[in-house]
């Protein structure tokens, strides 16, 4: 069992304290510069928190930073622990942002789409890396008693997989967005998509999406296209979307 | 429980066909001009099958005709069931291509991709109408027997769903592709993001998917959006929808 500060309040950081502390560890202080958020993940983890850089406890082997991107990257003016191992959790930011805190660093990055307030907490792949093999070791460990699932992942693979998140979850999920709004304007009931929605994601477990791909667009039904754009009048963001996919599916079955 | 005739034997015909017979229906027979698959499907249902039109019997209650939308329109010139209740299942053709056959019409629509090689078989909402209240009752009723989730859906209602259900399944099943796609090229694991495209789809049972977004598009992370599309230089398709669905994200967000 290890002995952690958290620095940040935000979804990861929320959830992965939560996991953390669930794990076992010992979770020394909490920092955050917004003193209400501070406290409030303090009060959920049984820890003290700190809202100033300069009083970061020093009595801690591990510190995950789960700052925004745009605060990694200065954090080096803020914050300096020397001999003490510092992960950060970004997807798209290098290990090397966090040269200037330590020379030992790392990556602790949870490749999912976390937000504190929706419980039960889904499953965590962690992708981890750090700058020797000694400090990657120790972090895996670590990562292991938080998730099943730990592979590691240097800074250009873990953007890779960053972008693949990007494009299955929250472009599916503005998918989801404009039929739900388009659902509510037509007075139709959304909830009745929610089946196809979740066997469309469930079958991946066991087929390759090229492999069931169903639907006007791979089968050439123009007609039923043509019907679809017809309702698509005054739907400009869903209409964009069907020409464009419809066309790609069309140019993807015919290898084009 | 109903004597029914099955017309069709693609994978409509096959799923609900196993439904009805589990259900405890009688199928008295199976009708499709190939007669490979009538074979295949009348041996599953344990019944006798027809490849001709003619022969098709008159003994049945309800003619359930599960083909594609093409055939349908041209339904009347080789089918007349006079007398008998005859339902279609497609989602964004008429109930009225059937008058030809029978004065007795309705659908039976399933909101679902089906695959008849995927098992088990996921729920399956069921669409009903007809053009008589009697007749669409007695539809409904037999929907009951074979789906938890029986609505009423007119034409113009099951065109639009089935219109949303192909933005939530063919279109994030086409994101699926080309993410499974790049990882295979990038020799990544897309195994990994399974985690992520289950939690995103199972999160809508509980929230909007508009309070639920998240990504560089959203926070408006232009910095990581850059390393992204740089990422996609040999990807044409995938940049493609990354540029618009990143602008239609930015633009819902701030509401323009």
């Amino acid at each position: 069992m290890s002995k952690v500060v958290i620095i940040g309040s935000g979804n990861v950081a929320t959830v992965l304290g939560i996991r953390i502390a669930m794990a076992g560890h010992e979770i020394v202080q909490v920092f955050s510069r917004k003193r209400e958020n501070a406290a409030l993940l303090a009060g959920q983890l049984h820890c003290p928190y700190s809202t100033y850089w300069t009083q970061i406890s020093q009595e801690a082997e591990l510190y995950l930073v789960a700052l925004s991107d745009g605060a990694l990257l200065s954090i080096g003016e803020s914050l300096s622990l020397p001999g003490k191992l510092v992960m950060h959790t970004a997807g798209a930011v290098s290990k090397d942002v966090l040269l200037p805190v330590s020379k030992n660093i790392g990556v602790l990055y949870p490749l999912q789409s976390l937000r504190k307030e929706i419980r039960p907490f889904p499953p965590i792949p962690l992708l981890v890396d750090a700058n020797t093999p000694v400090d990657k070791a120790r972090i895996a460990d670590f990562a292991g008693t938080l998730s099943g699932q730990v592979q590691e992942a240097d800074d250009i693979t873990r953007l890779k997989l960053h972008l693949g998140a990007v494009l299955v979850n929250n472009f599916s999920n503005h998918l989801y967005t404009l039929t739900e709004d388009y659902c509510r304007q037509e007075k139709i009931d959304f909830t009745l998509l929610l089946p196809i929605i979740q066997e469309t994601a469930s079958r991946l477990a066991h087929f390759l999406p090229r492999d069931t791909q169903t639907g006007p667009a791979i089968r050439g039904d123009g007609a039923t296209i043509e019907k679809h754009l017809q309702l698509l009048h005054n739907y400009k963001n869903i209409k964009e979307l069907y020409e464009l996919f419809t066309h790609q599916i069309q140019q993807y079955r015919t290898g084009i």
